[in-house]
């Protein structure tokens, strides 16, 4: 069994945004030398998210406004949590989107669908924070 | 280790439709020869998505109600990806759902509570569209 | 290739209620003698949830209300599911915080960052339910 880890690092300068991190993952594999197996896809922190989903401009600006509607950031006050903090509804968005992907890997690279791309979701931005990759197989 | 794939390819008549899989899954697995690893089971259409929860035809509709509430798809308008297409609410829906599954195989089968049932949930049916089914273990 | 199971049990007397479960999951890696691996944690029941997110009791007291918001067990009526049943709202409320999660074992150890914490999200207790933890690795 073979097995592989990496950190992505990012730093975005606005509080939400959407980054296609697919060919940051494809490399990845690439240097795991894994032709079959697992890839876990993982923010290790928990105002962020990973997903997958299509890689267009207008749905990106759809995702983003049905989140603040079902998690909404103002007023900061309405959660418990804003105590010090603005970031509660970012706790809630992360799940909504839920949060981590595992994606499988064939022939030694990543096994998607056509339309298939995976993302980075910074919902507290800002600040330097990163996701964790990391795959098994052979 | 051992290594399976195998995809399951749906086509339903409806917009939307909610299809338990889980015998073909367990088959995929008993085909595989695996009997202790992971499975994932992830849709390659990102309109799509799969679940874990009760086969009920009443929790099935309260579902299919509830997306309708949290994502719906009239007025097509609202949403900026529907500048030629119908379907953002689609992309919405899956991420509720959380869109993929990690299964447990252990002697051989699917290591499920009595009432997990595995099912695919097409949101924006009306044409072919996979499951891809990947295995690790041994 | 190393694999391992094992299930975690709980009994709350609440409706509802949130435990990190984080030691026993660390525990169980540890008696597993996975050095490098994934890791599923699954509930088995279909009315509960593992997530990862903050240990934090505001933040838990606001996923509490905002759960009740989007789905709400009250008028319990309202759901189809609940036809001698009064648990549909616990069904939605799994599905919006993901239900599942994969952890990376790397050196032994959880890899996880320094707020992620793991959590069982029981929502509809009053009885005896498990989680399912599956290793796989080397």
């Amino acid at each position: 069994m073979k097995h592989a880890r990496k950190e992505l690092w990012f730093e975005v300068s606005e509080r939400r945004a959407y980054l296609n991190i697919t060919p940051q993952v494809e490399e990845f594999v690439g240097e795991s030398g894994i032709a079959n197996g697992l890839c876990l896809v993982n923010p290790m922190h928990i105002t962020a998210a990973v997903y997958v989903n299509d890689d267009e401009q207008g749905l990106i600006r759809d995702f983003d406004d049905w989140l603040e509607r079902l998690a909404p950031h103002e007023p900061v006050s309405q959660y418990r949590h804003n105590n010090g903090e603005d970031n509660a509804d970012a706790h809630l968005k992360r799940q909504l989107m839920a949060h981590q992907v595992v994606l499988a890997i064939t022939d030694g690279s990543l096994d998607l669908g056509p339309w298939e791309q995976v993302f980075y979701a910074e919902f507290d931005g800002r600040r330097r924070k990163r996701v964790l990759l990391k795959a098994i197989g052979e």
